[in-house]
């Protein structure tokens, strides 16, 4: 018998990953994954790369594409020069590279509970104890466990689609200052805003720490490019950096220069707010649909951006449960459980992501969904 | 003071890419890097991609490439399924996906001494003990340490150049198998052949026990795309795709786009031939430019394939004393002592790079090389 590494205990396959392989059938209606619409990307040209982009480049990627970035992050308030930006290949790559900055076996994590799946499995692979962060009281147990890093997503968040009030973020940053923590702010959603939100980046309110803000160009562009960035505190950059050469030297130039291509758009904006736009009346029809066909069924609340419903059954019915039925009859969707930092607890949580499936096929996928959730509450 | 992971103890900055940086300089001449040259870029061709290379992808690749891959992998006599064919972001993050799943903090892992030194890093960065594998008797010293991990170059080493024989490579799978030891054949330089070799890839040999072999489209089409892939035996590829999506969770579809085309251009073999004989002549010229500035004071075999002289200073004259002269007089290369698995030891090898640098530049910067050495050897 070979002999493999202790962590592969910590290793399982995703179950998003196994869903999104059934979701390839034809006819299936999906929830599950946080595709973009197909028609997002229509409007995307891509002019030939200059053959320079060949060659071997940059670890931390094109200079020309840090220095937009940083500009676009000083719009946002937060500042931060073009040496601290580190281009990824798609922001599930920063997730590895902060878990070996920081992770060792055992070591306290901090993260919201519900939280993004795939951060959580990475993580625990490598051998976090994961705790719960309450957004009301950030530093909450911190005196007695103090944690290495608190991770997470105050906008839109994936899956709750909850964004942070002001005073929310200002407490965790003093929080993680005060504490000695690493602040880990994923930021992939704040783009896709519905509705008016506080969305200034938490690290941005950090005066002295350490910390790293990472957002993507797959919600905004194209996933198929898996390009994202990472901005850093000084004391931590140089590390990150040395860590993505050891992951795969640099990132893809094609993927850089047309993303460049793409913020350099003047007409930027303006597809922007159309993608936004379109979005909203997305959000707004499979709401629409969700009150036709989970009315009394379910609770949730409207998120202000992101790809996401969180809808809570009542009677503490087990979405788990409920996802083998609904796949016999075509749809798929996410069971709350697998974002939760607890094990073993059954939740009653779906979520369901309104950005891919068109609006006949949502309507669809929910009216099954519905009859479904009927049936179990009937046995 | 953030708390950071034990592990960041073996991170160090890598000394290639400090030279690289230095590299970008006007005017140097560098033999460092292991660049493609920049002509071999000049007969590709970029058709747009597909709209659907837009949307999130599989893990694994993409179902045509992994085909083309596998089909390329039984015409060198490696017999594997499509469906354990994982395309990587590069062939370096296949080196880190390894590392994941066999090394744990102390794991003995065998490797060739000099061998690539970005592996050695993230085998070292992981807490690996490293031992040296003799290819003349690979299974030295396994009895009373038993390593989990062979990592090898047969083909054109990187730094040696040097191609194992046959009988090399059977004694090598079949003392991996007799000891349960998983390969890691790295095989990026393939087919930049020059001159007959053995180049059957030794997993190939293997009947039993479990395996990884991978490929670099760096070389041939061009490292700017990060395209590599792996094929691995039953017993591991499942929890390598899986290590793979909490990587990145897929490789760039433009990159498969175009390598997938590249692999299907009818005049494929005509372009491999044309950029094989190219870089012959380089070699020779090359090694016809050592002969006049370095003869006499060094000593190397001429390379049947790959991208690099390695060349001894006689005398026992450590080449890492001889990097600051040369970079001061505008000519870089990377010293021996970086490939070693043993520490504190002085090398008197340099690695030479000749792919790169234009003849005239190449004779310029051997010059400079030449000179410095006699300077130092009389002193």
């Amino acid at each position: 018998m070979a002999r493999l590494s202790e962590r592969l205990k910590n290793l399982h396959g995703s179950p998003v990953r196994a869903m999104l392989m059934a979701a390839q059938q034809p006819d299936m209606v999906s929830f599950a994954g946080g595709l973009p619409a197909p028609d997002s990307f229509d409007d995307l040209d891509f002019p030939p790369p200059p053959i320079s982009a060949m060659q071997y480049g940059p670890t931390e990627g094109e200079p020309a594409l840090r220095a937009k970035i940083a500009e676009e992050l000083a719009g946002m308030g937060l500042n931060v020069p073009a040496e601290r930006v580190l281009v990824l290949s798609g922001s599930q790559q920063g997730i590895d590279l902060v878990a070996k900055l920081v992770i060792d076996e055992g070591a306290p994590i901090s993260v919201e509970s519900p939280a993004y799946l795939a951060a959580l499995q990475v993580f625990r692979f490598f051998g976090a104890e994961l705790s719960t962060l309450d957004p009301a009281d950030p530093a909450r147990g911190w005196d007695v466990v103090p944690p290495r890093l608190a991770y997470v997503t105050p906008t839109f968040q994936n899956p709750t689609g909850r964004c942070w009030t002001g005073a929310e973020r200002l407490a965790l940053a003093q929080a993680c200052q005060a504490n000695d923590v690493v602040l880990f702010e994923d930021d992939p959603y704040r783009d896709l805003v519905y509705d008016a939100c506080d969305r200034r980046p938490v690290a941005s309110l950090m005066t002295s720490g350490e910390w790293i803000y990472q957002g993507s160009f797959s919600k905004t562009v194209a996933p198929g490019l898996r390009l994202g960035f990472l901005a850093a505190s000084e004391g931590v950059f140089e590390k990150l950096t040395y860590l993505k050469q050891a992951a795969d030297l640099h990132t893809n130039r094609l993927s850089q220069f047309l993303v460049l291509h793409y913020l350099n758009d003047p007409n930027r904006a303006q597809r922007m707010g159309k993608l936004s736009g379109r979005y909203r009346e997305r959000r707004n029809m499979f709401e629409a649909a969700m009150q036709r066909h989970l009315g009394g069924l379910a609770d949730w609340k409207s998120p202000a951006g992101g790809l996401f419903f969180w809808a809570e059954l009542r009677g503490g019915l087990d979405a788990a449960a409920v996802l083998p039925r609904a796949v016999e009859r075509g749809v798929l969707f996410t069971p709350g459980v697998h974002f939760l930092v607890e094990g073993g607890v059954a939740s009653s949580a779906m979520r369901l992501n309104f950005s891919h499936a068109s609006e006949e096929a949502a309507d669809r996928g929910l009216k099954v969904l519905g009859e479904v959730i009927r049936e179990m509450a009937r046995t």
